[in-house]
């Protein structure tokens, strides 16, 4: 089984990354992108076959490693 | 309307940083994770409610911005 992980940062906390990238559209000329932010994402190839499993391990893991739920919000989706 | 866009590393593209995670994984006891694979994320806000506007625009910026195609391929959908 396969997860997909999406880490976002929580509204309000500044994104740097986000600012620059619409700066550098606005002068590479892209018009009409009002903002944006960024992320990181995390293909996780998973053992096993039982989706409850998979979801446990996955949301540990987040936890755990991949998101500082501090100043950031997680989400997966278990693909088979 | 807003574009979740998701660049990723092709297959046979070396990637430190998904090797790290699954080590850190291991020292973590995490089990059940045969591979780790890091991307990278993007929420673009736009302008206008035209999807096939949006589907150039963010396109071109992928092209030109967010992605090296040498080596990552991208993928987006546009959410309303």
């Amino acid at each position: 089984m396969k997860a997909q992980v999406v880490v976002t940062l929580k509204t309000g906390v500044l994104d740097p990354q986000g600012k620059a990238i619409e700066n550098a559209l606005d002068t590479l000329g892209v018009s009409g992108v009002e903002s944006v932010r960024q992320g990181r994402y995390f293909e996780v190839e998973l053992d096993g076959t039982d989706r409850a499993v998979a979801e446990r391990t996955v949301d540990a893991m987040c936890k755990q490693l991949l998101a500082n739920t501090v100043i950031e919000n997680y989400r997966f989706d278990i693909v088979d």
